[in-house]
């Protein structure tokens, strides 16, 4: 096996040339060296009081999972995960990462997965159409059991399998919920539901390598053991304060001067790879999420954090990059390459002297996707704006676990940067008081009265 | 059939009262007024001198896609579209918005619809174990033949398709391409291939109501008369320069002056629908490519162009709103409603005192769903952010035809108002001349040489 380590490259983003004022000099590592190595102490004490434990997830003892497995296997050829945010998105990522393009139509590894993360009603009952209930096990994820989406979608599963199976509905349901408290335990229990656990002391984001990611990933097919180990080789890598030594900590500090001193209000994290889409999914909650932040640790008002925008490589330079290279120049760019496909094609151009498919002539597709991507980071350079490289070797479970472990260490660094607390989401609270208030829930009836009085309609302004 | 109007709701982006700052004060309508009506006018110059051609695709005459249609019927179960950018997310857009949510897996109205607008040979390889070839057509889109993606993955296909029938390959591959001259258009007619057109004056991004689109739309079951009515319904609505009874150029107003005067840098389209995420997708191209320049018309410097960022909600506001609401304040909202889904739940909760769920109890899931969006709205508001609502009664080809066209339109005003040309694209040329540079392509050996001596790595920041 070749060398498994995932590489950040920023020769892109750092110059060592004096002369040069939109990148970032080389000298400034050394300048914030000292204020990274106090925050890395801070990191590594947190980890000890376990005030963070996401980086404790690797070490897990998989046997549970494993042993779940194997009760289940042959018995069901379909996973639904009910579950949404932080619930969904690892599951979605993991899958398309590390599956076939079309598990969905055919999993050869194992049970086909589906993630309802939306409560669209057209959409959500499409799936009752090419799925058999008699095949398909159903996990529905929620920490608190408050999560409207996923109870809603619940309590129409339930009932479709209560009518299909009585007493045996409860052998086509798991729960994946907190251990000690919450309206989802409350139910799990009543109903004698098999349950997993949503950690304490990890959030949504966080979750991935818990249960939550999990135990989809073990059904479906993926090396759990390869993810984890994956994750456990980073972590160790990032054990250490040293700038040019951590790709945690390095790509945080990037991203984080870009942001404040010159104007990169916007992350693009660019995969060139339409398997690891759905990882830049992931990213987006992640930075997103953890970073977009009203107030700064001391309480002040900061209003902070980049807006990670998703694109995927070469597909939207046909879609985006005439405004990544044109447009305001508020962007810091993470091109992800895969240096070794699992398949590739040579190309045979049969049209001589066609100038359309000439140079094609004995170059591999992998060889085009990798000159796409070196092309666009050139013309993106030669903007003048700031490009850094992720590399995978290969996609596979252990450099897919090593990107997970990479990022949430990177927002646990850049959350000391900014001097927010990237763990809480306390942003999310007004819209779900809204909706309660509009769905009528008991307990919401001033806030139903605030948003009638406040917000009267004008007619002349919908047309 | 009730009001099929798509509606345009402008109350969270235009206020009356003075001593809102935050918002667009409604007197400012009438100061652009005047503006929007000499920009109408050009417009509608440019329209009769056909400079813009894209308002009058609606109107085309039908019966050669008609007549393909009982030609190939029965004969093909997969349409595989070789396309990408412009060629790619139209009919990708359309298909999710107007086909059953899984019609991969089982598209009872047509055949299955499969688009490859990536080179991930892992990905693209993977689409042929879940095609049959033999019950497969293809359709290579492409104006010119010089999309390096599109071709290479058209030699592959023709290969295969040669090995497997022969002279008779050709009964499985259709070419979309220009009707004059190109290298695709060559290699048709030397293949005797089957031809579409990409139609003259009409941009890639503007073309999903030509054959671009509909020659897909029509083989997998999209009623594509009335996908032309809807937007032929648009463009009449649309003939007025009356600001308050033209919704593209409202929403053109109000995009541009926020942009501009207040700072929302970043405009976020957020449908509450997944069956319509990839309508965002569609509108990101449109938006970024069309706006995002560097220069305008006088040939000024100005690099302007709103960044594009696609969202689903309620999914996003497990990922996304926390940032929306607490984080920097540059940003501007389109949330799509759905008045009316084409099937329902309504929710049966016999978790009696669980508060997780009692007030879901007879609720339905488009209560819900549409208690959410404005739950967000109310959100956004309460936090200062403008937010637009565009109301689809229903979600069927009429409503989605009149959506295209309103921001096609839109993207015409919004060009006039910015003073760039939204229908060029210099900004990606760059990174397709460095691509054909690191390919070896003749011709450019040097811009390879410029890449060698202008971009020399620096091993220590490859880490």
């Amino acid at each position: 096996m070749p060398n498994q380590q995932i590489r950040l490259d920023v020769n892109l983003a750092i110059t060592s040339d004096p002369e040069i004022n939109h990148l970032m000099h080389v000298s400034l590592l050394d300048e914030y060296q000292k204020q990274i190595s106090v925050y890395h102490s801070e990191i590594e004490a947190e980890k000890k009081a376990r005030k963070i434990r996401f980086q404790e997830l690797p070490l897990q003892d998989l046997s549970k999972l494993k042993a779940f497995k194997k009760e289940v296997e042959g018995k069901f050829d379909t996973l639904v995960v009910l579950g949404i945010g932080g619930s969904a998105l690892g599951n979605i990522a993991l899958a398309s990462a590390l599956l076939h393009s079309y598990q969905q139509i055919a999993n050869k590894k194992g049970m086909r997965l589906f993630v309802t993360d939306n409560v669209d009603p057209d959409w959500f009952l499409d799936l009752f159409d090419v799925i058999n209930p008699d095949k398909t096990l159903f996990n529905v994820i929620s920490k608190s059991g408050g999560t409207a989406e996923t109870m809603s979608q619940f309590l129409y599963v339930w009932e479709l399998l209560v009518a299909k199976y009585g007493d045996k509905a409860k052998d086509h349901m798991v729960a994946t919920t907190d251990e000690k408290s919450g309206y989802l335990l409350d139910i799990a229990n009543e109903l004698g539901l098999r349950k997993f656990v949503v950690p304490e002391g990890v959030g949504g984001r966080f979750s991935v390598l818990s249960d939550v990611g999990l135990l989809s990933s073990i059904l479906i097919g993926i090396d759990v053991d390869e993810l984890l180990a994956g994750a456990a080789a980073m972590e160790k890598r990032c054990q250490t304060d040293e700038l040019l030594k951590n790709p945690a900590y390095l790509n945080a500090l990037i991203h984080y001067f870009y942001d404040v001193q010159l104007g990169k209000s916007i992350s693009v994290m660019m995969p060139y790879s339409s398997t690891l889409k759905y990882l830049a999914d992931w990213y987006a909650q992640l930075w997103g999420e953890s970073l977009g932040k009203r107030y700064d640790l001391k309480g002040r008002e900061v209003f902070v954090g980049q807006t990670p925008v998703k694109a995927v490589g070469p597909t939207d330079q046909h879609s985006q990059v005439q405004l990544y290279c044109e447009g305001p120049n508020d962007k810091i760019f993470t091109l992800v390459e895969v240096e070794k496909n699992h398949r590739d094609i040579s190309f045979k151009n049969p049209f001589k002297g066609n100038e359309g498919t000439d140079y094609l002539d004995k170059r591999s597709m992998n060889e085009l996707i990798r000159a796409e991507l070196k092309g666009t980071s050139i013309a993106l350079a030669d903007a003048e704006r700031p490009v850094v490289n992720v590399i995978f070797p290969e996609v596979n479970a252990f450099t897919v676990g090593q990107f997970i472990m990479m990022y949430e260490l990177q927002t646990a660094m850049a959350g000391k940067l900014y001097q927010i607390n990237p763990y809480d989401q306390p942003g999310v609270e007004a819209g779900k008081k809204a909706t309660f208030a509009l769905m009528g829930r008991p307990g919401f009836e001033g806030e139903k009265k605030r948003i009638e009085t406040s917000y009267t309609f004008d007619y002349r302004f919908i047309i």
